[in-house]
C-alpha cells in the first residue's frame, strides 16, 4: 500500500479518529461497529470504512472493529508509538503557552530545548527546561537528537530561523509564524496561521454560517 | 451566486489570498496577474483564477488584477470591513497569549471580556480587559454585542460552557479545547485542536514526508 497516495483530508481525520477510540477505550469499550463510531462522530459510517480501510484492514466484516487495536494502530501510523524530541523557537506568551502544555508530553512530544533571542529571559525555566540564547541553537541541535521545532517567533525572522533550522538537521516545523517558509520538500512544515483561522470563522459568520 | 456552495477549501485559501495582497499593497505593487501571484504563492495561475472567480468577476481578462481593490474585496468577503467583539473563555497560558496578541486587534477582532473560573486571577488585567469570573459571563453578554467566543478551558468544561454562549447569544465559537462541541447548526464553530495538528505533523515525518 502506498501511504504517499493517501489524500490529506483523510490524514487530518486520523487524529480525530485516535481521539475518540482513546476515549472509547478508556470508557472500557472493546468493539463498536462503523455504524455506532459514524453516530458518536458525527461522520457517516461509510467514511469511515473508506478512511480505514486506506490504511489495511482494521475492522471485520459483521463483527465491527476492535477498540484497543484500532486505537494502537492509528497511534502508530501518527508515529506517537515513538518519542518526539522538539525544542521550542520563541518563548513569548504563545510559544511559553505551547511550552507549558502537558498534553504534548503525555503523546511522547517532548521540548528538550527552548530559544529566545531576548537576553532578559534567558535562564528562565519552564517546566525543567531553560530558555537559551539563539547562538546555542546549532550546538544544542549537533548533541542532541531533535525531530521538531515549534515556531513562535514574528514572520521577520522566521524564515531565517528555519533555514538555519534546515542547516542543523531538523525533520519537520511547526510554524506558528504568519508567512509561509520555503525550505526543502523532504522538510514536513505544518503551518498554524492562528489569525487567518479566526478569519475562516468570522467569513463564515458573514456568511450567516453553514 | 450562491455563497454557500463554496467549498470549504477554497475558503481556507482567502485568507492567504488576502494575506499576500496586502503585502503587494504595501510595497506598492497596483496590479498582479494570475501567473506572477501564483508564482509567488507557490499555488498555479489556474487554481488562482478559478478560487477568485467563485466570488465573481474580480480579474480583467489581460490586465491581471487591481491589487488594492482584490484585497479589500476579500477582507470584505472575510468580514474584515467590520469590527468584531470577542469574549475569551479561560485566562491559562493559552487563552492569555491569545489575548496579548495584538494582530487580531488590527484585524478588526476586539476582546472585550475574559472570563475565568480561577478567583485567584479575577481583578487581573490583559491589555486594559480584567478578568471577570465566569458567573458574570452572561450580563456582559446581555450588555455587550458579542460575536464570538474564543474557548481555551479543559475539555471537561468546554461543553457546558459553549451551551451557555449559546443560550447567552453567541454566534461563533473558536474552539481551543481538545472536544468537539454540539451546538445548534446556526452556530459557527471553527476548531483549533492543536495537539491534533502536531500529530499530523508526526505522521508525515513518519511518512517521510510529502
Amino acid at each position: 500500500m502506498d501511504e504517499k497516495s493517501i489524500p490529506r483530508a483523510v490524514i487530518s481525520r486520523l487524529p480525530r479518529y485516535f481521539r475518540y477510540l482513546g476515549e472509547l477505550k478508556d470508557d472500557g469499550v472493546e468493539r463498536i461497529s462503523s455504524n455506532e463510531l459514524a453516530a458518536l462522530m458525527k461522520s457517516s459510517a461509510s467514511q469511515i470504512r473508506q478512511d480505514l480501510n486506506r490504511f489495511g484492514g482494521f475492522g471485520q466484516q459483521g463483527y465491527g472493529y476492535n477498540v484497543k487495536n484500532l486505537y494502537e494502530e492509528i497511534g502508530r501510523l501518527l508515529g506517537l508509538d515513538k518519542k518526539h524530541h522538539l525544542i521550542l523557537i520563541g518563548a513569548g506568551n504563545l510559544g511559553q503557552a505551547l511550552a507549558n502544555y502537558v498534553n504534548f508530553e503525555k503523546r511522547g512530544f517532548i521540548i528538550k530545548g527552548i530559544f529566545d533571542k531576548n537576553p532578559a529571559i534567558h535562564g528562565k525555566m519552564i517546566r525543567d527546561v531553560a530558555i537559551s540564547p539563539m547562538e546555542d541553537m546549532k550546538s544544542f541541535m549537533e548533541n542532541n537528537d531533535i525531530d521538531i521545532a515549534i515556531l513562535t517567533i514574528p514572520k521577520s525572522e522566521a524564515i531565517e530561523v528555519a533555514k538555519k533550522l534546515v542547516e542543523y538537521g531538523i525533520r519537520g516545523i511547526w510554524n506558528f509564524a504568519h508567512v509561509d517558509l520555503s525550505v526543502p520538500e523532504n522538510i514536513v512544515v505544518k503551518n498554524e496561521h492562528l489569525s487567518e483561522s479566526l478569519m475562516e470563522l468570522s467569513y463564515k459568520l458573514n456568511d450567516g454560517g453553514f
